[in-house]
C-alpha cells in the first residue's frame, strides 16, 4: 500500500472517533455502538478511488511540492467526505433496488435488526459530511464554497437517480423511452458529478481556486465520467466476470444501458422487435437472444470506436487547457480509466 | 386567513416554480411533472405552524415595525425551508414505520407507482433546502450561518430519530429500556430542535443576531419543545379523537411515550408486571388494561401537575431574558401551546 493510502486510511479512524463524540448530540452507549458499526460496515469497504483522487489531484495542482501534514489530513478528510457521500447513496440505492449484496457482503438493510432503519442510517451518513466539514474547514476562506459544492453535487446526483428511477418504474417496461440523450442525462447526473467532478473540485478549492473559473475543467470531467459509465455498461455484458468481480445483470434488470440504447439506434425494425420481446426478462434464452443481437450489431466494434473517439476528444480538450498542473490532474484521471478491463 | 398566511402560501408557488426550473439540473418533462406532484402532495398540506412562526418571530423581533416586501418574502422562504425539512422527515418516517395515512391521505410511498422511489423523493425534498437558501440568501452576511444551522438541526433530528428507532427494534419489546432520561433525549433531538428552535433561530439570523449569544433562547425553546411532545403523548391517550383528529395508538405501537415512562416510575412491582404483559399488544383487552392502570396511577393528575410546573418554569426563564422583543417571541410560542387540546 502506498504511504498516502495508509495515511488516508488512518484519517478514517480519526474522523469516525470525532463523529462518535460529536458534542451536538448526546449519544447513548447503544446508539454510539450502532453508528460505529454502521460506519465500518458501509464507509471504508470500497476501492476508495474517489477519496484518494482528492489527495492525488491536490498534489498535482501543487506541482510536486511536498504536502504538509495538515494538507494531507485535510485532503484526506475531503476524500472521506466523498466516500461518505457514496456510502449514503449506496445504502439507500440498495433499499430502492432491493439488492442482495454490495462489496461482497449483504446489503446493510439486510443485516439482522437493521431493516428499514437503514433509511435513517443513510440519512446519518449524509449528515456526517457537514459535521466533518464544519469541524475541519469552518475557518477556511473556501468553507462556504465547499458547502455549496457538496450541496450542488448531492442535488445533481439525487436528480439523476430520480430520472433513472422513474424511467424504469416496475410494470412499465417500455424500451421506447430509452434513448442516447436520456442515457447521457442519467449518467452525467447520477455518476459523473460526484465521481469525477467532485474530487477535483475539492482539490481546486483547497488550492485557493474559484470554481467559477473552471467550468471547462468541470465539462471535461463530466465527459470523462460519461465515458467511464459507458465502459461500465459495456463491461457488464462483455467483461469477464472473474475480472470485473460480478456477473452483470443489466439485460435482466431492464437497465437503460449504453448497449441497449446503441442497439435500438442501429437495429432494423425486426431486430427492434426482438429487443422489445427479450430485454428485461430473467430467463437464459431471452438474455442470450439479446446478447446474440449485440454481437450481430457488432456492439464490440461500436464500443471500441466510441472508446478511441472519446479518448481523442478528451485528450484534445485537456491539452487546450492553459494550466499544466490542471492538465496533469485531468490526464491522471484519464489514464486510470482508459481501456480499463474492470 | 390572515394576510401574512396568504402571502406565505403565495411564496410556496414561487419557490416550487424556481425549483422546477433549477439550472443545476436538466429536467425531462416527466421528471419535472414528478417533482411538481411530489411537492404538492407532501409539502404544503400540514398546519404550517413551524413555517409561519418564522415570520411571526421575526415580526416580534422587529418590535412591530412594518415588514418590507423583501422581509416578508425572505422570512416566508425560510419558513418554507422548515416545512420542506418536515416533509422530508415525514416521507421517510412513514416508510420506516410502515404507516398508512398522513395528513388525511395515503402516505406518499403508498401512492401508485411511487413505492420506494419515495426514499429518493425524501432525499430530493432535503436537497431543495440548500437550493432555496442559495438562490435567496447567497449574498447575505448570515448565509453560512444559515447553512450551518440547517445542517446542525438536521443532524440532531436524524440522531434523535436513530435512538428512537434502535430502542424500539421489532422483536425486542423490552419495557425496561424505557426511562424518563431516554424519553427526554429522544424528544429533544427528534422534535424540539427543528420544531421550536429552528424557526426562532432563522428569525434571529435574519435580524442580524449571532446565535452563539442566544444559547439561553435555545435552551428555553428546547424545554418548550419537550413540554409540547409530552402534551402530544398525553393527548394520544387522553385527548378526544374528534378533537385531536386521530385515534392514538402509542400503547399498541409500544412507543416510548411520556405516559408509559411515568407509569413505570410510579408503579408497584405488580403494576409493572401488568405493564410488561400488556404494553405493545394490539388487542383491545391489553390496551384497556394499560389505560386502566394509567387511571389508577392518576396520570391525568400527574400530567396536570407537570403542565403547570413546566409553564411556571418556562415563564420565569423567559422573564429572565434581557430583551423584551425576545421575551415576546418566546411568550408567543408558549401561548400557542399552553393547555392545548389538540
Amino acid at each position: 500500500m502506498s504511504e498516502l493510502k495508509s495515511k488516508f486510511i488512518e484519517v478514517y479512524s480519526i474522523l469516525k472517533s470525532e463523529l462518535l463524540n460529536d458534542p451536538a448530540f448526546e449519544f447513548t452507549d447503544v446508539s454510539r455502538q450502532w453508528v460505529d458499526r454502521m460506519l465500518d460496515y458501509n464507509v471504508p469497504g470500497g476501492k476508495l478511488n474517489r477519496g484518494l483522487s482528492v489527495i492525488d489531484s491536490y498534489k498535482l495542482l501543487k506541482e510536486g511540492k511536498e504536502l504538509t501534514e495538515e494538507e494531507i489530513f485535510l485532503t484526506s478528510a475531503l476524500g472521506w467526505c466523498i466516500e461518505w457521500l457514496q456510502a449514503y447513496f449506496l445504502v439507500l440505492d440498495d433499499i430502492m433496488d432491493n439488492s442482495v449484496t454490495r462489496r461482497g457482503q449483504p446489503c446493510w438493510f439486510r443485516v439482522r435488526k437493521v431493516g428499514l432503519i437503514a433509511v435513517n442510517d443513510g440519512i446519518m451518513l449524509r449528515n456526517h459530511i457537514p459535521r466533518i466539514l464544519k469541524k475541519h474547514f469552518r475557518g477556511k476562506a473556501y468553507y462556504v464554497d465547499l458547502l455549496d459544492l457538496f450541496n450542488e453535487v448531492e442535488f445533481q446526483t439525487a436528480s439523476g437517480q430520480m430520472i433513472d428511477l422513474i424511467t424504469t418504474i416496475e410494470g412499465e417496461k417500455d424500451l421506447s423511452k430509452y434513448s442516447l440523450p436520456l442515457h447521457r442525462r442519467i449518467v452525467q447526473y447520477k455518476t459523473a458529478y460526484y465521481s469525477f467532478y467532485l474530487p477535483v473540485a475539492c482539490a481546486l478549492l483547497m488550492a485557493g481556486e474559484n470554481l467559477d473559473n473552471h467550468i471547462d475543467v468541470k465539462n471535461i470531467l463530466i465527459e470523462m465520467g460519461t465515458y467511464f459509465q459507458v465502459q461500465d455498461d459495456y463491461l457488464d455484458c462483455f467483461g469477464h466476470p472473474d475480472v470485473i468481480g460480478k456477473v452483470g445483470t443489466d439485460i435482466e434488470d431492464f437497465k437503460c444501458s449504453w448497449l441497449v440504447v446503441k442497439a435500438l439506434e442501429l437495429a432494423t425494425e425486426e431486430q427492434k422487435k426482438l429487443l422489445h420481446e427479450n430485454y428485461g426478462k430473467a430467463d437464459e434464452a431471452s438474455v442470450n437472444n439479446v446478447k446474440e443481437l449485440y454481437k450481430v450489431l457488432d456492439l464490440e466494434g461500436v464500443f471500441a470506436d466510441y472508446e478511441s473517439k472519446s479518448y481523442q476528444k478528451l485528450i484534445s480538450s485537456i491539452e487546450a487547457h492553459p494550466s499544466n498542473a490542471v492538465q496533469a490532474v485531468l490526464k491522471s484521471f484519464l489514464a486510470k480509466i482508459y481501456k480499463r478491463q474492470k
